[in-house]
Parts: structure tokens; C-alpha cells; sequence
């Protein structure tokens, strides 16, 4: 693979390092998958999303640099534009570069943008994916997304923008549908009242998981018409993830489905 | 936790087992999850989909019984129930049974058919959340389903029933959404052509991925109005991911972005 700009070569004594664009999933250590698991144990630099647990930060090699690129709601973190300048800067010096990232890296993760940074570069890049916490949140909590006869199908969406981000992509209701809405925390209100006026029926099941996978977890069922205020008497404001649709009512029967490990951390 | 049926206790001299319904990912023995590996080395029976590889289904132990339960488009499969009654029934023997399914189990897996026949049954179950092919297999092939300024939302679709089966699924036309479709080869041309009359412009950039997290992965792009013709030229006949919406054309500068363990095995 070559590289773009003949003005900053890479040194010629060693090859050309590779990025990897590794999905930690949901936050516990258990479930990395095998290859990310074994990238990360060969590490030389691990550019981290902010609440990667320390449990997995610590399974890359003693002496790697862990930079921690922020990406925490509301706070300020390093631009994008910056991080894939580190991804290809690192790269370029030899060196095995993870940008270790929660859940997969191309479910509202800018996986793609930093692929194109690095192809852009001539810097090799692979990715491997990981779990959705979009999936495996509402599973832990007994909620499957999908279920014959109860959902056809699971549209996943970022709430961070509030309604008007997402009413486009929400579109008309369909009772056969669940939605999963990531880092929606903060725009909840705005999002359920949203999701009524668009036509969605106030008695339709949602749920907010908040800590989804971890031991911490807690579980916020109701409708539409009383999620936001249950959520709000139960002092949700961490990230969470929102769950919509007649998939919720299933968690009653099915109760917890999963036993986090007690070093996972929610990344949502 | 209690046994339902009173005539039919498990033997009082051992536990009762307990079934683990486990995410295989796309197919490579090195995206399975640590804890599924670690419950898969660990399992007394193994009950898997018939995709599911041979070099995952090795790590079981050399004694563990394994079940091929079908679940091959078109080929004659164990029914839903009598899966369920052998979950049941192996668990109540004192078993570790370990219900193996391609991608994630609660992504069209039927895992929540499965959980509430054991939860019925008094019978102990555990998910485990398996990397879904539907994220990952586009991710291989250089298409990131969710994309900033491109796409806003990805959803997932089971396209076995054909267009009338998710004519309500799909909705109108929104070009920041990514559509996912699994299980749709059988009936592309019924699905690519409801897509059209449903309003989707015919110029939709799409994709065919078969084989997807294989080292035999095809990949035919076009768009709505060619990909049906295009995948019939080009022979596809085997499961594959399909992908509808603009993130397909980030594949011509992202190219692929993984490389498949030799001895994956597509599981849709």
C-alpha cells in the first residue's frame, strides 16, 4: 500500500505500521472478541474512546501508550479531525495502532471516517467488529429486539440531536418495529413527546436502560405516554439506552437474560 | 429457580443445567466472544445452526453431544418446538447446553422463542451477544452502515418472506438510512422492485455480499435499478447481506477492511 505524501516517508528501517478499528462492544471485558482481544495484547499505541473500561485497557502491553480521545457526552474531547491525525501520525512511525472504541466501530462509532483518513493517507487500516450494545443492552435486560410475531425488524438511532435530529429517520409507526436509541439520555423528553405527536400511540412499551451492561444496571419500563417522567423520578442521567416497541412487554416474562462480569462499564 | 413440572424433576444427585443461548458472530472462530468460547470449551451439548463451522463447533469438548438442529434456507429443519423441548430436556438433565446460533442471537435468531420456553419450563437460560453479521459483513466489505453526513440510522430486515413481508417494515424513502437486509437472496428481485414502487429511487446505491466474512466474500454494488440483474450475472445463489442506501458508495474508497480467519464460514 503506498503513501500519499512522498514528503513524510516512513522511516526505512521498519515497515509501514496498521490501524485497527477494534469494537469493544458493551463493556466488559468478556465479551471482546477473540481477535480484537489478541490485537490489543500486541498494542504499541491504544487510542481510546473515554469509558472504555480499565479492565480491558489493561489487557494491552505494559509499556503502550493509552490515549484517552475523550468522546464523553457533553464534555469536551479531542476533535475528530485530530484523532485520525494521531491514527495515521502513529501509524506512519512502524507502529500497531487500536483505536479501541464501545460497541462496534461502525454503529455511530466514526469508524468510517477514520478509515477513509487512513486509506486517504495510504495507512493500512482493518477493522474488527464488535457487539452492538444496541443489541446485547436490551438483551441483558430480558429484551430481545427482535421476535417473531411481536418485531420484524430493529432501527438503530442516535437520540444525541433530540426529536429533530431524528424525526426524519423515525418515520411513520409501525408496531412491527423496535427502535434503539443510543445516547439519548439527555433528549428523552424531547424524543418521547416526538414519537407521540408522529403519530406513535402513548400506550406503545419503552424502556430505559441505564448502566445497560454491568452490574449496575437498572431497568426503566413504561410507555411512551410515562417513560420520560419514570425515568426522571428514577434520576436517569447517565447514558442509557432507549428501547421502543411492544418488544419491552417481553422483559416480564423473561426477566435479566445475562450476568455481566463485575469489571464491565456501560459504553454506550 | 423452580421446575415447573412436578412428574418430570431433574435427578436429585446433580444440579440443574443450564442453557446458554450464544451469538457465533458472522462465522469466524475469531469473532466469538470470549465468554462464548469460554462456554462453548464448557458445554455438555451443543445445539447449533447448520452454517455454524466445523472450527467452531471443534472447540466444544471431544465428549459434548452436538446437535445439528438445520436452519438452512429452503432444507427441511428441526422445528421451533422441538428445538425448545431439546434445550429443555438436556438442561434438565444437569446439562450445560449451549444453544449455537450465527450472528447474534436476539438478530432474527429466535433466541426469545427459545428464553421463554426455558423461562416457561423453570429452566436456567443466559444470552450471550454474538457480533451480528449484519454490522460486521458490510464492515469487511468496506461499507460502514452507519456514516456521518450519510447515514443517520441503519435497520436490519429479514427478507426470507419477500417484499409483502416487509413492505410496512421499510416505510418511505429516507436517503440518511441504511437498510440491512438478511436472508433476502431467495427473493432480491421481489424485494429490489417493492423498493422501487414504494418511491426509493432507482439510482439507491446497493449491494450483494456473499460469502460475506469469508476469504470467498463476493461483493456486486450497483444500484436499485441494476443489482438484481447484476447479482443473477454474477451467479449468487448463497445467503448473503444485502445493503441499501448511499454508505455503499464509501466502499469504492474504503475498499475491504477485514480479513476473514481462513476457516470462517458464512452465517447469515
Amino acid at each position: 500500500m503506498g503513501i500519499d505524501s512522498p514528503s513524510d516517508p516512513p522511516p526505512r528501517d521498519r515497515p509501514t505500521g496498521v490501524v485497527w478499528l477494534v469494537g469493544a462492544g458493551p463493556g466488559d471485558p468478556d465479551l471482546l472478541t477473540r481477535r480484537a482481544a489478541r490485537v490489543l495484547a500486541e498494542a504499541d499505541v491504544v487510542l481510546a474512546d473515554h469509558l472504555i473500561p480499565s479492565a480491558i485497557l489493561q489487557e494491552a502491553p505494559a509499556n503502550a501508550e493509552i490515549i484517552d480521545v475523550g468522546k464523553r457526552p457533553g464534555m469536551h474531547s479531542m476533535s475528530q479531525d485530530a484523532i485520525n491525525e494521531l491514527l495515521i501520525i502513529h501509524a506512519r512511525q512502524g507502529r500497531t495502532v487500536v483505536r479501541l472504541k464501545g460497541g462496534d466501530p461502525f454503529v455511530f462509532g466514526r469508524g468510517g471516517e477514520e478509515a477513509l483518513a487512513c486509506r486517504a493517507a495510504g495507512v493500512d487500516v482493518q477493522v474488527i467488529p464488535g457487539v452492538s450494545s444496541a443489541i446485547a443492552v436490551p438483551a441483558a435486560a430480558g429484551i430481545p429486539v427482535t421476535h417473531r410475531g411481536v418485531a420484524a425488524t430493529v432501527q438503530v438511532i442516535s437520540g444525541h440531536a433530540g426529536w429533530d435530529g431524528i424525526a426524519k429517520q423515525v418515520g411513520h409507526h409501525d408496531p412491527q418495529r423496535t427502535l434503539v436509541l443510543l445516547m439519548a439520555t439527555r433528549a428523552l423528553g424531547s424524543i418521547i413527546d416526538g414519537l407521540v405527536s408522529a403519530g406513535f400511540p402513548s400506550a406503545t412499551p419503552a424502556a430505559v436502560l441505564e448502566q445497560g451492561w454491568t452490574d449496575q444496571a437498572r431497568t426503566i419500563t413504561g410507555t411512551l405516554g410515562d417513560i420520560t417522567a419514570l425515568a426522571r423520578q428514577a434520576g436517569c442521567t447517565s447514558p442509557a439506552v432507549v428501547v421502543v416497541g411492544s418488544v419491552v412487554d417481553l422483559r416480564s416474562e423473561l426477566g435479566p437474560l445475562a450476568s455481566p462480569s463485575p469489571t464491565a462499564r456501560h459504553v454506550p
